[in-house]
């Protein structure tokens, strides 16, 4: 990012924000984004692999936290835990949520954008569970903690954005996390 | 189905898992699962909407197989336990491991068949929490149960065919429910 581009990368993800929501995501070009961000292309393709790119470049930041915050949980940390806290961690960095709620509604219009979303949750549950099992947590119990940890972040994050649930992310992960623990003790 | 073609469903289904596992999905046509069947293209079609759809004929059937066992469970039975038993039964239909195996090696050569997957197992998600909720269960508790009944289910399936747990499906996921309760409850 060169000096005389500031925040190019901000610039460009609001313009193709904006026109995915008025024209839809297939009718948008990368060159009508570079247009409408006062860039050009070359700019674009310096900052985004492609277009889909621009909707799913925190994922690897998201990845990066949730596994240094599982590996770096102390070892007396339950699994679970670990994973929830990591969750809580990750809920309380994602805080905009008008912008959250414009990216689901891009994403749920456009059939290759849900694919790619999901396998987006595959993939960090197979990270977490990676991470636990570096921790030395036997097979079944990292996988499942990774994969019932996406669950609840999964059911928080719909939560979230449909408003059923507290304000913020992070408080929308305790309530799952709160219920999971009630819903799994209760009989 | 007519009484001159014996099972034709089952031995598309044989010749196309057969072409599938050899050549490539992709490099497989429907002309060519016919004629390893020693059936007509028009048969196939009366059969399967298209070649993928012979991949994932049964997940209406596992669909359908869940969503009545949750909406059956009695109601003094807790919304987990509900799908949880579920699954069980589901688990208990699915026996033959082999088959499972060449079908989950086809589906993880191919990423169109990997989202395909993955959407399917979201789908029945929001089908059993539907099912869920049409009992009265409150919204966070039914979404919940639902997606870590699919998280258990997910961690069963994938123990089940690499050998890594019980012997057959339904001891898989007895095996992860009782680890989640444990898990859950451990601290």
């Amino acid at each position: 990012m060169g000096r005389w581009q500031p925040n190019a990368r901000g610039r460009l993800t609001r313009a193709a924000y904006e026109l995915y929501g008025e024209r839809g995501y297939e009718q948008t070009t990368v060159a009508e984004i570079a247009k409408r961000a006062g860039l050009t292309e070359r700019t674009f393709f310096r900052h985004f692999a492609d277009k889909r790119e621009v909707l799913f470049a925190g994922s690897e930041d998201l990845q990066e936290a949730l596994v240094g915050a599982v590996t770096g949980a102390h070892e007396s940390v339950a699994p679970v835990d670990a994973v929830t806290t990591a969750l809580e961690a990750a809920g309380a960095v994602l805080t905009d949520r008008e912008f959250s709620r414009q990216r689901q509604r891009i994403i749920d219009a456009n059939t290759e954008l849900r694919e790619r979303e999901l396998i987006k949750l595959a993939r960090l549950a197979a990270a977490v569970a990676g991470a636990l099992r570096h921790r030395g947590v036997p097979d079944l119990t990292a996988s499942l903690a990774a994969e019932v940890g996406m669950a609840v972040f999964k059911v928080a994050w719909q939560r979230w954005l449909d408003g059923t649930g507290a304000e913020d992310l992070r408080g929308c992960v305790r309530e799952a996390v709160g219920e999971l623990k009630g819903t799994t003790t209760r009989t």
